[in-house]
C-alpha cells in the first residue's frame, strides 16, 4: 500500500426540491452580493427560481459545448465589467466548464448546480477549445466551492439522455479502479458510486421523473467524478478518446459500448477492482454485474451501428496502444487489443469476448 | 437524501518504510526551511531518521496527555522564538494534539506522522486542558496539511496497545453510522474503515510486527477519523465519555466493552448502518461480525472488571440520556438504557443483550 491521495476541499449539499434555498445559503456563506448566473438558454427555466433568491447582477446564457476560448473570454469580460463576486452555474458539463473558465481567469468562487451526471462540478479540471484543439489543465481555482444537488432539476431530463449520462458516470467508476494514480480510497469511492448509479439507472430507466432514483444517480455521479479526477484516465477513456476523435463517434454511445469490453479485458488481472465492482453490483462477477445492468437498460451494443468503419480497427490500434497507461492490469498487445476492438465493433456479447 | 458534507483538504501519503523520504517531500512542498519537530521522549527514536532528512531548528519533546494549556503555551513560544515555518509531529494523539495547539496559535502548517491509530491527524478538531477542564474546538488551521503513514513505525507497538487503539478506531466507524451529522459519504468511509480495521486487527493480534496488517489498520483508522469528524459523536461516544468521566475508567477498555452493546441496541433501527457493517465484516449481521472479531481478539467484556461500581449504572443514567443525540436510531428510555448498561457492566454476551 504505497500511494499519495489528495483530498480537495468542497461543500456538497443534497437538497431535493430546495435548490433556491440551498444556493442562497451557499452564496451567503461566500459573502456574495453580486452573482453572475451562468445557464444555457435551455436551462434558464431551471435557473429562474434560483435567481429569485440570490442577488444576480448578470445572467449569462451564451454556453457552447467544449468551452470555445472566445466564448470564455466574453464571459470573463462581462464578469469583470459587472464586478461579480460569485459565479453560480446551473447546467451540465458545458455550463460548469464555462464557469470554470471564468474562475480560472478571475479567481471568483463557483457554486455549481448540476443538471446532468457529467461530474465536472466535483473536479479541479478545466478545458478550453481554440482552433479545434482542446487544452485541459488542473487548477485549484476552478474547483467549485459548493455543489448543490437538487434531484427535482433533473426530473424533466429525457430517460435516454439520463441513461447515457449515467453510463458515462459508470465508466468513470470502472476506469478509476486502474487509472494511473488509482489508490484504495479512489476505488472505495468508485465502488460506492457504482452502487448508487446501478440502483438509480434502473429506477430512472423505468421512470425518468423518479426523484429517488435521480438522487441515487447524482450521488453516484458525484463519487464517480471524485474518484476519476484522483485516479486519472485509464484504458477505457483512452480507447474512447482515440476512437471518438478518429471517427467522430457519439460520446455517450461510444463509452457505453466500449466499457464492458474493457472491464472483461482487465478484470482477471485487477482482483481488487473485480471484487469491488462485483460487490457493488451484488453480482458474482464484475462482468456479469455490468452485463445484467446493460441488458436491463437496453444499452447500445456495437460501434458499427454508430459510424465506425471496420477498417478503423486496424487504424486505431497504434494510437490506442500508445495512449493506454503502461501499468494497465492486463498487458496490451496488438492481438488482444484487436480482439477487444473487433468485439466492440461487431457487438459481440462482452461476456464471451475474453 | 438530504445532507451537507464538507470535504477537508489534505494530502495523505502511504509510504511503508519510507517516512524520512516522504516527510522530506512534504516539508519541501510547503517550502519549509525551519522545522519544529514534536515527538515525546518515547517517540524520539522513531523520529530520528526523519529528523536527519529535514531542516530541524527545534526538537520539542515535552508532550503531555490531553494537551495542558501551559505545555501548549511553552511549545508555541519556542516555535515563535526559533522562527519555525513548518511543524512535523511524530507520535500518537497527544503529540498530534500538541502540534495542533501550536498551529492554532501560529497558523503554521503541520505534517503529521502517526504512531498509533488515534486518528487525530485526519481531523480539524483541537483540544486544550486547563484547570481539569478540556476545551475542544474546530479550526481549519489545525488540520494537518499532510499525513505520512509509515507502517514500519508501528511495528514495535505492543500487540495489546495496537488492538486497544484499533478497537477505538473501530468505535469511530460504528458510531459514524448514526452520528448527528452522519451522511451516506461518512457511512461509506466508515464501512471501508471497518473492512481495513477488521483485516488488520486479526493480523496484528497474531503478529504485532506484521507490516501488511499494520498498513490495513492505518488505512482503516484514517478513514474512521475522516468519517467520525464529519458525522460527530453518536450514542457510543456519549456513553463512554460520561462513564469515563464519572468512574475514571480506562479509555480503550471502556470503548471496547461498550461498543457491541450500542451496536446491538441501534442496529435494528439503523438498516443502512446494519447493512454496511455486516458487509464490511463479511458477516450475516453487524452484531455477529463484531462479536466474531472480538472473540478472536479476546477483547475485554465487562465494565465491572475495570473499576465501575454496580451502583454507577443508576447514577450514569440521567447524564447519558441527556448526552445522546435526540435522533439516535433506537429511542432511548430509562428501561432500555439500564438494560444496556447492566449488560455492559456484567459482561453479558452482547449477542443476547437485545
Amino acid at each position: 500500500m504505497r500511494f499519495t491521495h489528495e483530498t480537495l476541499p468542497q461543500r456538497v449539499v443534497f437538497a431535493p426540491g430546495d435548490a433556491p434555498y440551498a444556493v442562497a445559503n451557499e452564496v451567503a456563506a461566500l459573502n456574495g452580493s453580486k452573482v453572475m448566473l451562468l445557464a444555457s438558454e435551455r436551462e434558464v427555466a431551471l435557473a429562474d427560481p434560483i435567481a429569485d433568491r440570490i442577488p444576480v447582477v448578470l445572467l449569462h446564457d451564451e454556453v457552447v459545448m467544449h468551452v470555445p476560448a472566445d466564448v470564455a473570454a466574453r464571459a470573463r469580460d462581462t464578469a469583470m465589467a459587472t464586478g461579480a463576486d460569485v459565479l453560480v452555474c446551473v447546467g451540465g458539463g458545458s455550463t460548469t466548464g464555462l464557469a470554470k473558465a471564468v474562475a480560472l481567469a478571475s479567481g471568483l468562487p463557483i457554486v455549481a448546480v448540476p443538471t446532468t451526471y457529467a461530474g465536472s462540478e466535483a473536479t479541479n479540471v478545466w478545458g478550453l477549445t481554440e482552433g479545434g484543439t482542446k487544452t485541459t489543465g488542473v487548477d485549484a481555482a476552478v474547483l467549485p466551492r459548493s455543489i448543490v444537488y437538487d434531484a427535482h432539476l433533473l426530473s424533466t431530463l429525457p430517460g435516454e439522455s439520463a441513461v447515457a449520462s449515467g453510463l458515462n458516470a459508470m465508466a468513470h467508476c470502472v476506469d478509476s479502479m486502474w487509472g494511473p494514480r488509482a489508490d484504495p480510497i479512489d476505488r472505495a469511492f468508485a465502488g460506492e458510486g457504482i452502487r448508487g448509479l446501478a440502483t438509480g439507472l434502473r429506477r430512472v430507466a423505468a421512470d425518468p421523473a423518479d426523484v429517488g432514483g435521480i438522487e441515487q444517480m447524482l450521488y453516484g455521479a458525484y463519487l464517480a467524478a471524485v474518484a476519476f479526477a484522483s485516479a486519472g484516465s485509464g484504458m477505457h477513456h483512452k480507447i474512447c478518446h482515440v476512437l471518438g476523435g478518429m471517427f467522430d463517434l457519439p460520446h455517450a454511445e461510444t463509452h457505453s459500448v466500449v466499457l464492458p469490453h474493457v472491464l472483461a479485458f482487465n478484470a482477471p488481472n485487477a482482483p481488487e477492482g473485480e471484487r469491488r465492482i462485483a460487490a457493488a453490483f451484488d453480482a458474482d462477477t464484475a462482468v456479469e454485474g455490468l452485463a445484467a445492468l446493460r441488458d436491463e437498460l437496453n444499452a447500445p451494443g456495437a460501434l458499427r451501428d454508430h459510424g465506425m468503419p471496420e477498417a478503423g480497427i486496424a487504424d486505431a490500434l497504434a494510437p490506442i496502444k500508445k495512449a493506454i497507461p503502461a501499468d494497465n492490469p492486463t498487458p496490451v498487445t496488438d492481438e488482444n487489443l484487436t480482439t477487444l476492438l473487433e468485439a466492440a465493433w461487431s457487438g459481440l456479447d462482452d461476456r464471451r469476448s475474453r
